[in-house]
Formats: structure tokens, C-alpha cells, sequence
């Protein structure tokens, strides 16, 4: 598939060399392709198969658009991005972290709304599902590294759109993919982060992840 | 060890009952120790050794204490049982659920601060232990029920009291305890409430449990 994935840091990088080794025409879309070609020369020059544009010219370019920035700055890039998302599958692996009251972070929506929503609300036309913002980079990617079963999550309103993410965490090496409904429990998920982050701090690790033992 | 549960709710029932059977001196502590014994007749007839009595005369008689009381009350119930909590260790089982928009229910405190974090402000003799919140009563009881490892946390500013607690859920069945660090944690555990809600909805069964894999 021809997929897009806005984002050069860690997250952005895992997921574009990820689907780049699976075989996807991957796109990684920035706010300055030039600054971040120089800025990132070694990930380019080891994925020479992954394109870079700015964030409207990648989107427009594919089929499946990954929301992989800094979750305080989403809504302003999907925004310059506009254009290229109408009809097409809008994963949003971000988090609405508020780090500037110190560490660890709060949560910008909760309860009542979420980070997903607020993208969905914006793009109507976009098929947006919410996934991988529960657990680390690398295990987003390589999640069978764990070396036992662990679960991730789909929420959205468009069926098919999460058959389509489904898929491609399987193709990473997810196989409990759980789909918990609409895009409102989004908030479900980001308001995992609070628990996510303490563990980190117990475990001394961001390499874990949940498993729905049922 | 001498133990009060105070709530009669499911919560509480199932914590009596499973202490009881692994020979501990349990006592319940309720509003109303007659209407209890009426309303739950048969619960107590199938626990002769459950004593009964109310929320003060329950914390007074116990060296552990439990609150398994709704969210919404519990400081109320625990300022009622005031003069029997302090130096005791006093686990919170409860969560701040409100229930007054619907359902799913929003949390009444969240980010910035905790029930756990209000009882321990509270009752700063108390030696307050946040756990067990994360999942449903059968499962808190018999973790075993699951056939595989799933995970609890404890949360508490008093270590030793973290080490009682932690005693009694290895007791349980439970085989991953983990430690949080202190009170504060206790936000991770009753934010993940949102998440447990909707994979309730999604399983369409409360007889799940995460673990943490790592």
C-alpha cells in the first residue's frame, strides 16, 4: 500500500522503517523536507526506499495517512495536510500529553473527548481510526519481541478503515487486535497513558506491554 | 489476620467471603448493621464467621482495613470510621466513578490528583495502600479463575503497608504484583478505568484482566 506517515521522531521512524522492510511505498511527510533530510540523513540513508515530503504532498500521495507527530501539534499538521486526507485512512497513533507542567504528563482531553475525536471532528470526510498509542516505538513495530501474546486497540466509526489497520498490525506482528468501537473510546485508550508512564517509572522500561487475559 | 471490608456491595461481599475461607477474622462494616443483615441474609448465612457491624466499630476491631464502598461515598464512610483507621494499613479498592451523565461513567478526580491521594490527605495516620481497583470482584478474589498470570499494582506512600498488602493478593492467587511507587500512582490505576470500561463493552464480559507483559 502507498502510505504516508507524518513525523520524523522515534515514533514516525519506527513506523516508516517498519513498513518500508514489509514492502509498503512509505512516504514520510514533514513540515520541512529539506531540514529534515539533513537532520535525519542516517535513517534516510539506511531506508533509501522511503520518500519525503512536506505534510499535504504526502498525504495527498497516499492511501493510508499515519498521524505519527507530537500530539500537541496534530491538529495543526493534519490541518496543513488537509487536502490529502478526504476518504482516506487516518490512523492516529498520538497522544494528548501536556508536558509542561513537568513529568510525568497530563492529559489535555480526557473523559469527555479525546484527541481522536477532536481529528475526526475536523476532517469529516476522513476515515480516521485511533491505534499504537498504548505501548513503545519499537513494540508498536516489532511487538513480538516480547516473546508471549500482547494486545492492541482499534476505535473508530468506519468498519472497514479498522479491518484495513487491523491488517497491517498483523503484517508488524500484532495478533490480539482488539476493536473496542466507535472513535469516542479513543478516550479509552488515552487515558491508558497515565498507567503506561507510572509503569515506565516501576519497570524502568518503556519495553512492555498490556495483554487482555480472558 | 483481623480484617474489616467495609460495603456490603459486591466488592465487599467477595473480599469477605475470600478472607473468611482463607481463615482470617473478618468483620464488614456497614451504615446500618440490622438492615445489612436482613438485605443480605443469605450472604451471611453462608459466612457464619463474617462478623457485622458499623463502619467505626469495623475499623476499631481490624488491624487491615478495606474500603470496598462506591467511590462517591467513600470519604464520607471513612470519616465515619475515623477513630479506627489511624496507624492502620487501609486499602483503597474503591474508584471516583460518577455515574450522573450515563454511562460510561467519567471520573470525578483524574491527572492532578486521586481518591486514593484524597483518602490518604484525609487520614494522614492511616497508612493508605491503593489496590485492586483495576479489575472485576470475582477476579480480584480469583485471579486464578483466568487460567494465566495477569498483573495488580499497589500504590502507598508506607512500604511496609505495600508488603501486607502485597501478602494478602499473593494469598488471593495473584502472581504479579506490581509497585507502583507512591499514593500519587494511584491516578494511573483509576484512569485506567475508562479503558476497562469499554473492553467491558467490547468483550461484552467484566471477566478480563490486563497483564503486563515485559
Amino acid at each position: 500500500m502507498k502510505i504516508a506517515v507524518l513525523g520524523t521522531g522515534m515514533v514516525g521512524q519506527a513506523l516508516a522503517a517498519r513498513l518500508d522492510e514489509l514492502g509498503h511505498d512509505v512516504i514520510v511527510g514533514t513540515r520541512d523536507p529539506e531540514a529534515a533530510r539533513t537532520r535525519d540523513e542516517s535513517f534516510f540513508a539506511a531506508h533509501p526506499g522511503v520518500g519525503l515530503a512536506s505534510f499535504a504532498d504526502a498525504a495527498l500521495a497516499a492511501e493510508v495517512v499515519l498521524n505519527a507527530t507530537n500530539g500537541a501539534a496534530s491538529l495543526a499538521v493534519l490541518d496543513a495536510a488537509r487536502d490529502g486526507l478526504g476518504g482516506k485512512v487516518l490512523v492516529d497513533v498520538a497522544n494528548p500529553l501536556d508536558v509542561s507542567a513537568g513529568m510525568p504528563p497530563t492529559l489535555t482531553v480526557k473523559d469527555t473527548d479525546s484527541l481522536g475525536e477532536q481529528i475526526q471532528r475536523a476532517h469529516p470526510d476522513a476515515r480516521v481510526v485511533k491505534s499504537l498509542n498504548t505501548l513503545t516505538a519499537g513494540l508498536m513495530t516489532h511487538p513480538g519481541a516480547l516473546g508471549r501474546d500482547s494486545s492492541v486497540f482499534v476505535s473508530g466509526d468506519d468498519a472497514q478503515a479498522k479491518e484495513v489497520v487491523s491488517g497491517l498490525l498483523r503484517e508488524f506482528g500484532h495478533t490480539d487486535v482488539i476493536d473496542l468501537g466507535d472513535i469516542t473510546t479513543a478516550r479509552g485508550t488515552e487515558m491508558w497513558l497515565p498507567l503506561w508512564l507510572r509503569l515506565w517509572g516501576a519497570l524502568g522500561t518503556p519495553e512492555f506491554n498490556l495483554h487482555i487475559v480472558r
